[in-house]
Order: structure tokens, then sequence, then C-alpha cells
């Protein structure tokens, strides 16, 4: 087990202690000058933890074929581990989240003292029927809690209440419920009737939740089905929230949208319904491609972060499981999760930059061009000196990705592991 | 104004009385092999009947111009008499909408005679608040119900009362509230402050509403705004209706959806929730292009009728207002209009035909290549002669189009009103 | 190994030829009405032949799972005798295309044999650069004919010679190069040198096309690089092409396009160019779908027909290699076949049926909605007794899909084969 | 007329001078210490002129309205007065770019003398066949290059050739030729008829070019017509320059794409294959939105403008024609094209500080994750100081928005010129 010491971090920040220093001072004086409260700001950062979702430690892959890398965890130990290594060098990545059957924890109470050994606890654990397990007795091959038929979605509902006995067994605080369910043909399915059986089966797992628990209802405009999705939108996921009761949310997953969708006002309406519940962070250029988050549209990121602290702004402290969750076909999976952590870092913390109060002048005034000056004017700052200060001061790396690298972690761990084994996950 | 007997009706439908009950005969011969109740068919054909907006008689442009044709109306009454000749021909547009301030009746009631001696009623009465109006005190370049200026969301609110004044001395039963409201830039709009000003704005309209009247929450994607709408979607715009109360409801355009949406689904759990109120029809490839029903997806068009139709069977008489808006830029209007009423009820009569009990059974054993088989098996029966023999029985043409181009309607609208004259509308 | 005679065709075709008899005599009058030559249909209809891409024989899948059917063929052969069922069936599948490495013939000619005696022969044969297969020295991860190392690039090519030996020993003459080649963030790929690179190889594989060969290029827009694709769309495509020389052309596959792409455009584009050379057919909404021909835009299938119908008259006997290319993750995979070959026949059927001089006139004269009458008046003709007269006379089923329910195919071929069995493919 | 004394430069750069000094002093450093040429930075800043076209210097609007603002420039005298106080305040809008027939000199070299006095040049003329104008023989409602009619294709090549000579007038050295040509419903258009039309069309305007003039094609993919356009997509547009010649370019529109369009790459391949000749900024998020530069992609246009700057690299001084091409339906024109331009320098400036051999060596190394960093690292650098201290050093404004509104240019111009005047435009 890779041994954090190894990391080498305090030689890490020595040497670029200088550097930083001089880069952290200049931006400081600017942002000071400006206006705002730096240590406000520090503080505020190094309170924001991401969960690390189990299922994306190891290479992900595509219909056409996957391409492993090596080292990858070969145990929910294994993984613990990895998100310890990420959680040290950045210290906003404090929790992980489970996906049942493929992190089933043997000994709870072993995990999770491994995990608190590592600084993290246990966010939403995920239930999974959008695959067959060898010894399952019903296919989903036809849908799961939207089924036909009613054995098959009693079968579906049971393993939704078993993942909820797991993560009560890990100190988990909310279930969510993605379902692949749709029909890929025009005619296969009945709306009407997918609809009503899916929620006559949600009301089944709702009425086990246990108290102090949220039941997350994902929505997804396609794939795998290619025609509909029972929960297609945020429309869907929406009344179905509705319908279950308060503990019923909304989770919305950036890549889960038709072409040109305006996430941040959605983001934004299920906040002032009290109804957003979580978050899967990922980046896209056409569907639920599943890549750092960041990568390809950082300013929708940055806009989804304004309706995020605003919201939470006007709410008080809702609090929002927040979570990545990509696929890492190409890139090393541990450094693309620093990576996608880093920009949700550098989005939130320059919409903690806004000035609200000037923003909403301008609005009230119909000032189009100001407000968007005032919006860019936040994107446009230069914010990684704060980011790594704030690291610093927890104790992580100034340079997570450098440092990551200069202690060549995977080479150990591929040694450790070996080459050729296969994490569990897409 | 135009004769209706000019149309030349008679000579029309005898001179194709014999190819058309050849026509007939097989088909229906067809038909009742195969189990349907050709006469049944007939007269559900004949009931339906499609509104005119007032607006789609005008040729319409695009914002790089507009060519006009010739022989517009210029006044209601003619666009009245427009409707009636559609009306004459295919017995199937019994129904007109209006557009205020575009459309406002002088003398209601000599209007309503006038409509009357087409055979024509009054469908759901539209609002403007996307223009200014050159006697306007506010402007609605920043918004309408949603305007941060409470002056101007008291203008809007009271426009739409206005507008149900006028509706209901015609004899309409329903407002239809499309909003242009959104944003161009991020930043511009506060979403939250915006959808809660818009349903503050719509609850003043809804306390005006007449006992059964019908208010239709209209919902789009984008255009005129290019960022955001506030009223974006169905999720929206059910939330707004949810907010209401009763009598609000939720209008489908089909041009106002994401690129790939699945409008049928939507459709089908608007239904289920008793919030379907009306529909716009139109068709399009690229957005809210407005070009002549079923001209480019005819089996989307089928698949929504498909719904509707079930939808309706389900829940009883569950009145829809059915309508098309179309935008006739290249186009003879009247001649787009015959186009698009015959694709409806081509749709509308294949959706009839569809064996709805052999299709669930084909769901419930999930068949889906049998559940296909059976949507596109209505599909691909041809059922023109069967609209032809409807139209027939009612009094009208067995070709319309043909019957419009041999009475040279176009040519004496054109010596009657001139060749330059332009409608109002988009 | 099935056998031809267990399909019971001859009783199938008893059983319903007074229904057929007289449903096509009814058609038959219809279209001699019209003016059409019916004989002249039969027999063109019959000269169509589909080809049966080897990997579409077996259950597809999506990255998220597969769920296996059953019967699924074993072997090379089996996959023969596959497409043999289906041939035996429509007389219109009377072609295979084989993938290599998934179909490497051992005994080339007994594979030769066992396809003629099914009446078949081999259409294009398709590389595969991008999956890495066991035993391969260097990874395509990075790309294939693209790749910065010509290490990889010089396997990948000579993987592509290799492929053209197999086609040549079994009668093929022509090779699709499909590439995943691309990437998936901004940054990674230096797109100048990709499409250097990327052609040099292509000059190297064409070097090598025997002389009467064709070269496929096949272009897509994204899936499973999700950034950017080498060969991206058909712009990319013809480029290569133009620099490779006069064997080398362009394959379309339906489901390669960006959302809302007008694709009978392209594909009148390249056959004006002479650089259209085959099609890959399918239907999706959402992107790469690889859904049953015809399932889901029906009337687009129709216009890339008129256009293919008309180009070739234009240009003269051009031969084109149209190819199935589906996935069939839901339905049982040979009734998906039998469901896609009979969408395109009514496609190409309706497009022969279009009066080329009227609609010529009417596009001369910008009769616009004339043009949309005499494309929709074919498209809504049921032409479907005259595809069942061309497999009745050819030796084929009336119905092929109730026939191969009637034999209960699938049941023997899981007797045969075994339930659990896995086909190569996708 | 706009005295451009009146603007208070000198005042506004007095007043800021401490804190910008102090901003650009701590940005130098930074940059010099990662080892960039501040210097040298500045210096092609500087160099960097934009053009800006004569018609986005009113209100914009759409099909649903217009709402003018006020002191809109009614001649073209004024429109050139426009351009002047942009320029003046950023020091970056050197050119101005005419479309004919809304801005026909009458007297050139007046004009030019007038351009002069503020230090603008004029860049590619455009020509407009896609409305038409009161006095015109022919419509071109069903096209203009492309009509069925000769006659009206003569009229289209005639105005084209006088569009250059207008040109040649005033110094400017390329034809833009954006053509709304198209169809809006199947059957329409015969797409090879139409593509030859237009290339036989655009052979006629191509051989009155003259020499060291340059031709550019500018694609669309939709809009105003809405099911084809006759050059929809590069691969069109590249295809007519070849047959063209040598003094044939593309021009690319960032608002004509699909969705999800990869427009970077087609940059790179233009660019490699010699043909790309100018470019249209703006910034959309639905289709030809028209909105300003960098407001709701900023990556995207920085990864362009890698492309550009390193395309230009590669073939060395490839002059390019850059231009803004917005619509300003909300916003206050002047400072729209303000904004609008900081945004271009930005992303371009950002593409300068890319270190291009790293960047080559990631991505030779498939160090994928590295590729990213470079990349990402340029653009979040907050390189504004740099911006205003290249401005500051050539006359113009630190801020010039800020700029604008202090000097209160609109107020004076309304005072000028009214408040409910037009400029000609969309």
């Amino acid at each position: 087990m890779m041994d954090l010491d190894d990391l080498g971090l305090k030689a890490h920040n020595q040497s670029r202690a200088d550097s930083h220093q001089q880069a952290f001072a200049r931006l400081a004086d600017t942002l000071t000058d400006a206006g705002a409260d730096v240590e406000a700001l520090l503080s505020r950062i190094q309170a924001f933890q991401v969960a690390i979702p189990s299922w994306a430690l190891g290479t992900g892959g595509t219909r056409f074929g996957r391409f492993p890398g090596g080292g990858e965890p070969r145990s929910l130990e294994e993984k613990i581990a990895d998100v310890g290594v990420l959680h040290a060098l950045n210290r906003n990545s404090g929790a992980i989240s489970l996906h049942i059957p493929w992190d089933i924890p043997t000994d709870p109470a072993a995990v999770r003292q491994l995990a608190s050994h590592y600084g993290l606890v246990f966010d939403a654990v995920n239930s999974n029927t959008f695959q067959d397990q060898p010894d399952q007795a019903e296919s989903y091959k036809f849908g799961s809690l939207c089924h036909a038929d009613p054995v098959v979605r009693a079968q579906a509902v049971a393993h939704n209440l078993e993942v909820i006995q797991h993560g009560l067994a890990l100190g988990s605080q909310a279930l969510t419920v993605w379902l692949a369910d749709g029909s890929s043909f025009p005619g296969q399915l009945n709306f009407r009737k997918a609809f009503a059986r899916t929620l006559e089966s949600m009301k089944e797992i709702y009425a086990g939740l246990p108290s102090g628990w949220q039941m997350f209802v994902e929505y997804k405009a396609f794939e795998p089905n290619f025609y509909s999705m029972v929960v297609q939108d945020w429309g869907s996921a929406l009344l179905f929230t509705q319908k279950l009761g308060p503990q019923a949310k909304v989770l919305v997953d950036l890549g889960h949208h038709l072409p040109n969708a305006n996430i941040e006002q959605i983001v934004a309406l299920l906040m002032a319904e009290g109804k957003l519940g979580g978050f899967h962070f990922n980046d896209s250029k056409y569907g639920d491609d599943d890549l750092t988050v960041g990568a390809i549209k950082p300013y929708q990121l940055f806009l989804i972060f304004c309706e995020l602290v605003y919201g939470m702004q006007q709410t008080g402290a809702q609090p929002l499981a927040w979570m990545i969750d990509a696929s890492h076909n190409l890139k090393d999976p541990l450094e693309d999760l620093l990576q996608s952590v880093e920009a949700m870092l550098l989005a939130y913390a320059q919409a903690l930059l806004v000035d609200q109060a000037k923003l909403e002048m301008a609005r009230e005034a119909n000032d189009v061009v100001m407000a968007q000056e005032l919006l860019q004017g936040a994107f446009r700052t230069d914010l990684r000196p704060l980011l790594a200060e704030a690291r610093r001061r927890a104790g992580g790396a100034i340079a997570p990705l450098t440092a990551f690298r200069e202690a060549k972690v995977r080479a150990q761990l591929i040694r450790e592991r070996g080459h050729k084994v296969l994490a569990t996950g897409l």
C-alpha cells in the first residue's frame, strides 16, 4: 500500500516555496486592491471537498475498446488508497463514492477505518441496474425499475435497498439512482406505464430510506438507450422527486443533456425549488463523453459554479454532493482526477470572486455589458496561486500534478499491483 | 371577398370521382380485410379540426429579409375569408387563432358573424409582448412578464388581460402566452428572480381568466434570446402551470426544442399529468424553422399523434387546441397550410390505425421487433384516399391543393387585394 | 448448420398467396394507373443487393453492458450460414462484408464455396486498427495511421495490406478503412501532423491496392474520440481521396454526422464528384446509435435514396457498396437485419417511383409546393406488396420476418450453438 | 462628427496610470519569470488589427423584432466615425468592412480620406444577394448565384462585379461572397445543379477579380434556408475554391456550423491547404446567434487562435482578414464591439503565450495530460494588463469600455444623430 510519506510533499513544497510565495503575494495584492478578502477565500477553498467515484480510478473505455494503463486498484482497499493519494496531494478530495456491486465492502468497519486513515468519508452510494451480474436471476436487458415484469422490478428494488444497507455501514447518507431504463426504438415502450412503474418502484426504495438520508434521482438524455430514457431530463427527474417526497432530490450530471442545453439555468431552477441534491462533474463536447472537468468548456463550468455559489447563499447551508464522474480512457486516472479537482476549485474560487452586489445592480438596470464584464472579470482572474496557497496551508502540494509525477506514483503502483490488472468500472 | 362558389368544388370532385372511388374502394377493402372500421375512421377524421393562426396567412420572413408574394390579407376580415377558403377545401380547418394586437376586432359581433358564415370558430387568442408597438409606453427589449421593472411587468399583464377580453368577445376559451423573455448573455439575468417575477405576473393574468377558460404556457429553447429563455422547456412550463392552477396547461410547439429532443415522450408525460393544453404544429430541421407540417420529419409527427391518440383514449375527452404555427417564406401561405393540414390528418389517421391491443401485448412481452412492425405498419399504409373520402363526404375537395390551383385562387386574391400588400405577422 | 429447406418458405408463401395476390393486384393497378412500369420496378428491386456485415450477426452492446441473446454464430462459417438464411428469406442480402481480424478465413476456397452455396458474394473487407489484439506489438491507444510513432503507423499499414490479401482470396474488391484516430482533449493532437501522417499511411495502403479494387475512406464526427477525429467529416474524407487517387472513394455511414446534418446533400455532392464509394446504413437519433435502418427517420432514408437513384442515373452504372452497419443490442440480430433490408428496399422502391421529369420541371419553375408533393407522393405510396412480389418471384418469402418466426429459426440456432455464445463484434 | 479629443483619453489614462502600472509590472514579472518576451508580445498585440463591419454599428434584430437604441450612424461617413472612435480607444480596430448596397460610397476619394483621418483602411467588401433591393429587376427569393433562371444569376454576378469596383475605389483587396442560397424543403433544389450553377456564377465573378485580390467563399450550415444551403460547410466551400483557383479562399464564420462542430480543426486543415482566407468572429450557443465574441465559449475562441497562431508560424506571413460579424440586439453596438475586440486580443495573446516547443514534445510523447496543462496554463493566465499596456503605448485607452462610458459617447451621438434613427444592417 502506498505510503503517503513517499509522495515527498515537503521537498516538493520547499523547492517551489519562493516562486509560489512571490506569485501568491502578487495575486493577494491584486485581490486585496480589488476589495476581496483573501483569507476568507482561502478558508472557503479549503473547505470545499469533492467526492471521487470508486469506478474512476481505473482506465475507462468505449464500446470500441479499452486500453488499460497499469497499476489499477484491484480491490476496494486499493481504491481507497488511491483516493488517499489524491487527497494528500490536493486536500480537496476528502470523500469517496462507492458503486455496488463493484465495491461491496466485506468488512465495513475495517474499510471505514482505512478511509479515516486517509481522511476520507463516504459520499453517496450508487446502485447498478444497468448491467446483469453473473449470478443474477432476472435480466435488465429491457429495463429495471420500469420493467414490464414485476419480478424484475422487485429484484431492482431489492438491490437498491441492499445498496442502502452497504452505505449505512460506511456512513454514507445518500443513495444515487441512475437508470439506464428506456427504449431504443419507437413503440418499444409505453411512456406512461414506464413512468408509472418507475415511480412505483422508486416509492418502494424511498420507503426504505433511513432518516437523514437523501435519494438522488439522476437524469440522462440518451445512452445506453437511443430513443428514449425514462428519466430523460430535469423536468422528469423533478416530477419524480415531487411525487416521492422531501428526501428525494435531483442529481445533475453535466454530460447528460441534449446539445446546447443551458445547464446553469437548470441548476438555478432546481436550487430555487429546493430540489438540487447532487452533482456529477465532467466535461463533454458531444454526449456523455466523461472527459476531465473543465477540459472542453471551462466557462460553462464557471457559470454553473456562479449559480451554485449564489444558490447556496440564498438558501443557507444546502449541503450538496459534489462528485466527479469521468471516464479516463487516455489519461492516467489519478492525473485526470487531479486536473478535474483543480478545474472545479478554480471555477469555484472564481465564482466566489464575483461581486454579487454589483452584478445585481447591473441586472436590475439591464446593463448587459456590465453584467458580462463582472462575470468575465472574475473568470479572467488567474487564481491558481490562491489554490496553491490553500493547499499548502492544508498540508497538500503546491503543484499536485507535478508532485505526483515527481514522486513517480504510477510506477510504484505498477510495481505493486502489476501491469495488466483491470479495475471494475466502465 | 372570395366567393366560395368560385372554388369550383363540384366540378373538381366530379372530374375525379371515378379514380377516387376506385382508389378508395381498394383502400377500404384493404383496411376492412385488416379488421379496421372504415366508417368509424371516416367520422373521426371529419371531426378533427385544426386552427389556422391569423398570422400565417401572409408571407413570413427571416431576419435576413422577406420576399412577399401577393394578395395577402389586409384585414382581419380578409384573414377570416382566407381561412374560409381553406376550410371549404378541406373541411378540417374550422377554427382561427388570433394574435393581438395584429388582429384587434373592432366589431366583434360582425367578425363572429363573418367567421360563422365560413363555419369557423375562434380558438385560443395570443398575446404579444415580444415586440414594441408604436404607441407603447414601456419597451419589452429586456423582457415583459419577467422584467426587472414592475412598471413594464404591469403593462405586459394588462395587455394579456386585454387580449382575454378580445377573446371573450369572439368566443375563444383560451389564452396562449408565449414569452420571448430571456437573456442573450451569461450574467444578464438572475434566473431565480426572472422565474419568480414571471410567475407573479402570470398569477395576475391567471386571476383574470374567465371560468371555462384555459391559459396555455408555451415554452421555447432559444430565439429570440440566445443564451436563456425564461420558459425554456417543458419542465419549466410544467412548473409554472403547477404553481398557477388547474386552468393552466402547457402548450407544445414542435419547433421549440433542443436538437434531438424526444417530443413524443414529452407529450405523453404532459398528458399523463393532465397538463397538455395545446399544440403548435410545424416542422423543422435546425430550430424554430416553422416549415410546413410533415415536410421534414413525418415519422416523428406520426409518433406524436400516436401519443395524442393514446393519451386521449386514456383520459377521455381531453379537448386539445390543435394549431398550425408555421412561417411561409417561400410557399404560397394557403398552399402551405393545405399541405400542413393534410400532413396532420394523415398522421392522425395512421395513428388511429395502430392496433393498440397488439401493441400493448408486444410491449409487455418486450417484443421490440413487433412493436416497431405495428407502428411502421400503420405509418406505411397509404391513407390518402381515406382522407379524400372524408373530405368529399363533408363537402370539401377530393384534392384540395389541386382544386386551389384549378380555381386560380391566388390570382383572384391578387386582383382583389393587390400585389404589394403585407399581412401582419412574422 | 441450418438447412434452408427448414425455413418452410413454400408453405409460408402458399398460406399467404391469396391475400398477397389481392394486395399486389390492387397496388399494381394503382401504379399502372399512375403510369408506372410495374415489371421494371420489380426487376430493379430484385437486382438490389445489400451486404450484411459479419459483425452484425451477434448481439451488440454499449460501454454500459451487453445483453447477449442466444444462438450467435461462433465462426465465420456460421456467420455465412446466418446471412444465407437472410438471403433465402428476402433475396436481397446476397453479400457479406468481413471484418479482419474477427473473421480471418483459414481456408478461403472452402469459405468461398460455402458462400456460393448460399448465393453470397464478398463485399468490402474491413480493417480494424481501433482495438488492440492480444498478440499485437504496438498499441493503438493513441491512434494508428496518424500515430506519432512511425512504428505504430507501419504496423497499422501492414494490417491493412494483410486485410487486402484476405479480401483478394475471397473475391472482394474493396477495402474499407475506418479510423478511430483522433483526440479526446484539446491540445492532444497536432491537427496538421495528424492529417499528414494519416495521408502518408493511407498512401502506402493505396499503393498496395490490387487493380480493380477501391479503397473506401470512412469519416465520423465523434466517438470513440470525443474532441476530434482525424477523418471527421465528408470534407476531410474527400480531401484524403483527392490526394490518394481515383481508386479512393468516400464511404458514408448515416450515423457518423453532427446533429441535423443534411446527409442527402453530402451524398449528392460526393456523387457529382465521382467520389461516393460506399454506404453504411443504419439509423440514429443522437449519435452513432446503430439502430435498425429506417427505425427513426424513414423520410431521411427515402431522401437519401432519391439522391442515390438520381445520381446513378446521371453517372451511369456507378457500382456502390451498400451495406448495413447496425448494432443489435435489444433485437434478435437476424430479425433486425430483416427489418433493415426491408426499410432500405422500401425507400429504394419509393425513390424509383419519383417522377424525375416532373420534379425537375417543378424545380426549374421554383414550384416548391409541387416538388414536395412529388416527393411525398412517392413516399406515401405503400409499396410493401411490390417488395413482397419481387421476393416471391425470386424464391424468397412473402413476409420474411413472419416466415423467420414461423420457422422458429432462433430456437433452432440456440439448440445448435448454445445459449451463452458470443459472436465477435461490438 | 465626434471629435476624438472629446474622448478624454489622457485624463482617463492618467487617472488609472498607477494602478495599471502596478498590475502590468506584476504581470510582466510573472511572464518574464516564465521565460516570455514581454516586449515581443506587446508589439505583436499592437500589430493585430480587427476589421469592423459597417453593418454592426447599428442595433440588430431578430425576425421577432428589433429594439433600436439611439444615435445610430445615418451614413457611411458616420459609420466610419464610429469605427474611428473604437480605434482611438483600443488601437486594434484599424479597418472597416463595407457591405454593398448598404454602404455605397458616392465620393470614394473623400471616404478614403475620412477613413485615413481615423487611421482606418478598408478590409474585404461584401456583396448582398440575400435581399431584394427596391429597384431590383429580379428577385432572390429562390436564390441568386444558384438560381434556376440564368437572368437572375447574371444579375447577381453583375452585382458582385460592381461590389469589386466599389472596393477597388476604396483600396480593399478582397470580396466576401456569402450566399443565402439554398432550400427550405426537401425536393426544392436539385443539389447537383445548384452546385454547378453556383460554381459557374462564381467563375464569372472570379474572372473579374483584380490582381492581388482574393475572393472569400463563406459557408453556413443553415438560415435563412432551413433545409439546405448551397455552400453548407467547409467541405463545400473548399471544393468551390479548389475549382476557382488560387485567389479563392474560404471564409470561416464561427456561428455558421452545426452543433458541436470542432471549428479549430477546420481552421487547421484549411490553413494546411493554404485555403483559409478570412474570419468572421462572433459567439453563439444555438446557431448564428451573432453574440459578442468570447461571450459564450471563450476557451473555444482561444483554441481557434492557437491554430491561427500556429498556422501562421508554419506558413509564414499568410495575411488573414480578421473581422467581427455580430448583431447587437441588446447591447450598445460600440460597447459590444469593444468587448469583442478585447476578447479576440485576449485569446490571441494567450495563444502567443503557448510554449509551442513543449507542446509538440508532449504531443509526440502522447502526454495528453501535459498537452492540456500547457494550453490551459496559457488560457488561465490573466493577460489583461498586457493588453492595456499595448493600448496605452499605442495611444489608446487603458480601459476602453470605461473610457467610452466616462466620455458619454453614446449620449453625444444621440444628441447629434437623434434617437430614432436606424442604421442599415440586420
